[in-house]
């Protein structure tokens, strides 16, 4: 059964890559490396979109398996490949098989929540269509707008990170809200996820729906992770974001696992801080120096 | 300025119209009038998602001119052309321009939010390259998640309906939790909202940034109708999913408009219950049936 589930293949994958990397798939055009623009001239392309996507493919076909023996898993964030229409569309849904062929797995972060009809539809594009092995989604419509992604986490090894507390700056201003509980409105969503998660946990203890905790949020992450023993944590938030792998290290377990973390632009575009190197050198020479930084923030190096 | 204004533009087609009704766009294959089936056979498809595609672009081609004189806009849900994955996205894209030209305001279902960067995408995505003129998005990042959209809503006559009280049955679960104010957290979504909206109130005296409210909730909505008074609000629920005009009837302002109010499944497959009618008549004279309805629950007729 271990093999078919996706908080024990994640944690498979944390243990025998030694990382608690996941590389966040952010292209954007702008930051992409001068090679990669310089390949795809404008006057090659019909459009705009199209060059753009032909950008995307070229960037990401070559990262990812530059990135793919240290990190656990790669998280596109489809947002950017939606802003190219259907171009990005079908990009998306490349990416995903060809992260995948990479020994990757792959969160889609896709950040969905709907009524129950509707998130059925979702979760058939991301976890079915698309086949990602997990992906992100919003809990402001609480059980039925999620029951069928949690469906296939319990029966077809997909897995759901759930928002509690996210990295942005004005998340307080819902989500710290305090309740007459005097807890804030995110450890409610916290209580609900454990819920959730709770027919969903594997042979390792993990649960496969997760909490998104952002990596901005030291002390918060601290009382979560103690709060939620069978949760576990995506970290958004570290790198370009500002969280360091000091304040990630609440977000870990006594055995040091329970958590994996996000970095995109920080990994994806590490040339520009790095003029000597070329940019995959670049780029995995960061995720090697965050893989390391969090193996020790775990207790384990 | 009237011209490009979101709200003011809705509240023109409210009046020239004499409707209230949003036509969701919810292409459910199983419900396709068997016409639609027939036309399109699966052995002249390389793929079933192809045949579907096929399907919902001919259904909605044909069903969308049908309504066009009884709606004020049209609402696709953008996850069941995402369940059929690049096919599905392309006509999304597609039937958002269609509308268009069939003089239909376009609110495009999406519910997305974001981080601010990620939000920007998601903005540039359904806003400006598929155009929709107006989109749904979801409150529990805060104010950075949610700007990118609303800056369109200032700045290019866009608008954005915030996720409030929602239309099915756990909406209580996170929603309704009691904060130490006394109030719900939706109380506090709302006001959220109202202040997001003030520097983006029209001619008519509505804001291009509204609310999403459940017609499953009328208690609810008339006091939201009291509290948000430049508010406008889009109101799922009404028809499959159990609201009726009497329960709208709270959520009109005392000029009876204020709001505009989405079916989908009771007009788009009303021939199911028409056997003796064409599956488009169906569908126009329940769009007829349900605009009357509202029109005099919002005391004009």
């Amino acid at each position: 059964m271990s093999d078919g589930h996706f908080s024990d293949r994640l944690l498979e994958a944390i243990e025998s890559k030694r990382s608690h990397v996941v590389v966040g798939l952010d292209p954007e055009y702008g930051s992409l490396p001068p090679e990669i623009l310089a390949a795809h001239p404008a006057e090659n392309y019909a459009t705009d979109r199209v060059m753009k996507a032909a950008c995307y493919s070229d960037f990401l076909c070559r990262i990812v398996p530059a990135i793919a023996d240290v990190a656990c898993a790669v998280k596109p964030q489809i947002a950017y490949f939606e802003a190219l229409g259907t171009y990005g569309y079908a990009l998306y849904e490349d990416v995903v098989s060809m992260a995948q062929k990479h020994g990757l797995l792959v969160i889609a972060d896709v950040k969905r929540g709907d009524i129950g009809s509707t998130a059925e539809a979702y979760a058939q594009a991301h976890l079915d269509v698309a086949g990602a092995d997990a992906i992100t989604v919003n809990p402001y419509f609480g059980t039925d707008g999620l029951e069928p992604f949690f469906k296939r986490c319990r029966e077809a090894g997909k897995g759901a990170y759930v928002l509690v507390k996210t990295s942005n700056p004005t998340s307080a201003e819902l989500q710290d809200v305090a309740l007459q509980s005097g807890e804030p409105v995110y450890a409610r969503v916290a209580d609900l996820v454990e819920g959730w998660g709770r027919d969903a946990v594997g042979e390792r203890g993990y649960s496969s729906i997760g909490a998104v905790v952002g990596g901005t949020h030291p002390t918060e992450g601290a009382k979560l992770r103690k709060r939620l023993s069978t949760v576990p944590f995506l970290i958004p938030g570290y790198g370009a974001q500002g969280a360091t792998a000091g304040d990630i290290a609440a977000f870990f377990d006594e055995r040091g696992t329970g958590a994996v973390v996000n970095s995109a632009r920080a990994i994806l575009f590490a040339y520009k801080k790095a003029p000597d190197k070329h940019w995959l050198d670049a780029a995995r020479d960061e995720a090697e120096a965050m893989r390391s930084a969090l193996w020790q923030a775990a207790g384990r190096a």
